[in-house]
């Protein structure tokens, strides 16, 4: 079925030559066993510490931030989505604009995804064949077609980092494993043509790996992709409606298998705190997800162990700032009961205050796993971050 | 009608034990007659350099921007709105918080208006008597009473570095005579009643010249005004439904009667460029709009001769940005194709960057009006702005 030529991917991978690198970094041995592991990707726009957290901007945009924002809550990389960027504003318009670094002023890392996720799930009228899909674009109805080839061109037309094969995802836990199957191996033949059609050489590529949470469709998947000369190899299919001991074993059979393979790996979707420390446990590299700031922009803030809901009258008249010695824009300058009356007034500023604070959190919190792999304390704050709170958070509730 | 000891209102005014200052700066002698002049408002919270724009943060918030944002904009002093704050989030609240300047985390110049001209133009089945108006909250249908003493305790418990008079606002230009006079002696007694019941001496008191487009009823108001000891007047019932020959004529009535008085002149309510340039030419030293900010947000973006429509299609492609050497977030970052797309996408960014553009065009305006005072050529700078253009802007439609 495959008839070009693929480099030996680990080599290719280690050599230098690629657009992307990504080396691991030391760490203190732990006692306890785990996965989780330090790593430096170096992009054409910077240094990336992983495990690492992608904040989405899903229009060119990460809704009600601007770029200082994004610098400041400390983002080194971020996401764009293909699909709402080739229909809105479109693709060769945001290219012969400079492309979308220059486009939307981020000049640290950026990856976009295939819009295979976004085509199954905000297309209409889809019909799937073997060549690639066929809906109706949720903007206004026009016909659309997105191949494998297509999604290439875009994401070449975008001029990201990094770039993410075409894929058919399905809901891990909803889907039969036929479907899972016919998915899968659809996956796999579109990600042979996205290696053929992808040229541009200051563009690093990443394959999907899916199988659902079947366990010899996810170790094959695994196999097929980690045989492809790809820079990067995302875990897709997952962060959906699996259970965290179902989406756990995926990765485990996932992660086992690549044991060795230097390239950074990616689990798309994920967003959640308690989420990412297992999923960093597991051994997964990049993280992105609209969770942090989807939350935020509904008044739902993250603390330590828990969450505040703004909306709630009680924070009316609370003079403290959401998190007492946290950094970020709203933190420092403002009251919770400023918030509170923000967003009771439907404020813009609430919007952008409380996604700078959920996103300097998150990445706060993956600089604190990180800090933790090093000095071999990651399996502790682990345990004592997934175990429930001797006593409730005075102000949070539970995540 | 008024038994209450007035002090004389000049000595009052500059003695220096008020708790603001405005005293006049000397100018080059202009070849041209002109009523323009300069000045220095010293309150707590800072200098305001007039003649001078105060943008409105009605709800504690100017729409879509933080404090850094507006200081960033050049804003010295802001508005924020006694009505709105009185019924979300309740002034007694905000004065528990620390007052307004803390709440909103403000610390430059701040003025709050009376709630009159809200209670008026916003309030459900109104009814006024000569105690105050009593009509339903806008946002719950609520009962309420507004008095010039409860509208005094509101701005009191608000803390603003100024605070104004609850008057009755008619529309200038659709009432009767005898509407417009029976408004402004009503305004009249309950100025003598604010003074009476304003206590907070940190705070100045502004007093408000009614009487519509009437010639005797404004140049009575102004005399009736001019004689009781506020901080300063506000030019109030303009900037509505009048011609700006008409608007004029009433400011020439006011600023006429005002000679040799040295309290800063605030004209209520006016934000268009060219209608700034002809309020300034009649005497007038402080404005306050919500006009650039709800034109940017609709995005209309102001540039020089013109106004730039970001919803044209015509700027989806357009690498430039909105106003070559503006200083601004916006200007000095992203191309009117960013904007443009941030508008069709709906993105909250897009409030943000274009109220940023348009108030630090407006307050960039008044700084170069400021600058044309200064060396004596506003005369000249007001032909040569209010000029039909030469040729059509490029870029730009008539504002």
């Amino acid at each position: 079925m495959n008839t070009i030529v693929i480099p030996d991917p680990v080599a290719t991978a280690t050599t230098g030559s690629r657009p992307i690198s990504f080396q691991s970094v030391p760490a203190a041995a732990s006692s306890d066993p785990t996965r989780a592991r330090l790593g430096r990707l170096v992009t054409p726009h910077g240094l990336i510490e992983t495990p690492q957290f992608m904040p989405v901007g899903t229009n060119a945009t990460v809704k009600a931030l601007d770029p200082d924002d994004l610098r400041e809550a400390g983002a080194t990389m971020i996401l764009a989505n293909t699909y709402h960027l080739a229909l809105r504003p479109g693709h060769e318009r945001i290219a012969r604009l400079g492309g979308l670094h220059r486009f939307m002023a981020w000049d640290r890392g950026l990856l976009t995804d295939s819009g295979g996720y976004q085509v199954v799930s905000l297309g209409d009228r889809l019909t799937i064949d073997d060549e690639g899909v066929t809906f109706r674009s949720h903007l206004d109805g026009s016909p659309q077609r997105f191949t494998p080839e297509h999604s290439i061109r875009v994401q070449e037309a975008l001029g990201a980092d990094v770039a993410v094969c075409f894929d058919q995802p399905v809901p891990p836990h909803a889907s039969s494993r036929s479907t899972v199957n016919e998915a899968m191996e659809r996956t796999h033949r579109w990600a042979v043509r996205c290696l053929e059609a992808h040229g541009r050489t200051e563009q690093a590529l990443f394959g999907i790996i899916q199988g659902g949470l079947e366990p010899d469709l996810r170790a094959g998947s695994t196999d097929f992709l980690r045989a492809l000369p790809f820079d990067g190899l995302c875990i897709g299919g997952l962060a959906g409606d699996e259970t965290a001991g179902q989406r756990r074993d995926a990765l485990d059979i996932v992660v086992e298998r690549l044991e060795g393979d230097p390239r950074p790996r990616y689990l798309m979707g994920l967003g959640s705190p308690l989420d990412l420390l297992d999923a960093v446990d597991a051994g997964v590299d990049l993280f992105d997800s609209v969770l942090p700031a989807r939350v935020a922009r509904n008044g739902t803030l993250w603390v330590p162990g828990g969450r505040l809901n703004l909306r709630n009258a009680r924070f009316l008249d609370d003079p403290r700032p959401v998190l007492e010695g946290c950094p970020c824009r709203l933190c420092r300058t403002f009251s919770r009961a400023y918030l509170a009356h923000l967003f009771r007034a439907n404020e813009l500023l609430a919007y952008r205050l409380a996604t700078c604070h959920n996103l300097t959190f998150t990445l706060d919190f993956m600089a604190r796993i990180r800090s933790a792999i090093a000095d071999g304390t990651f399996p502790r704050l682990r345990r004592e971050l997934q175990a429930p709170p001797a006593s409730s958070d005075a102000a949070g509730e539970p995540a």
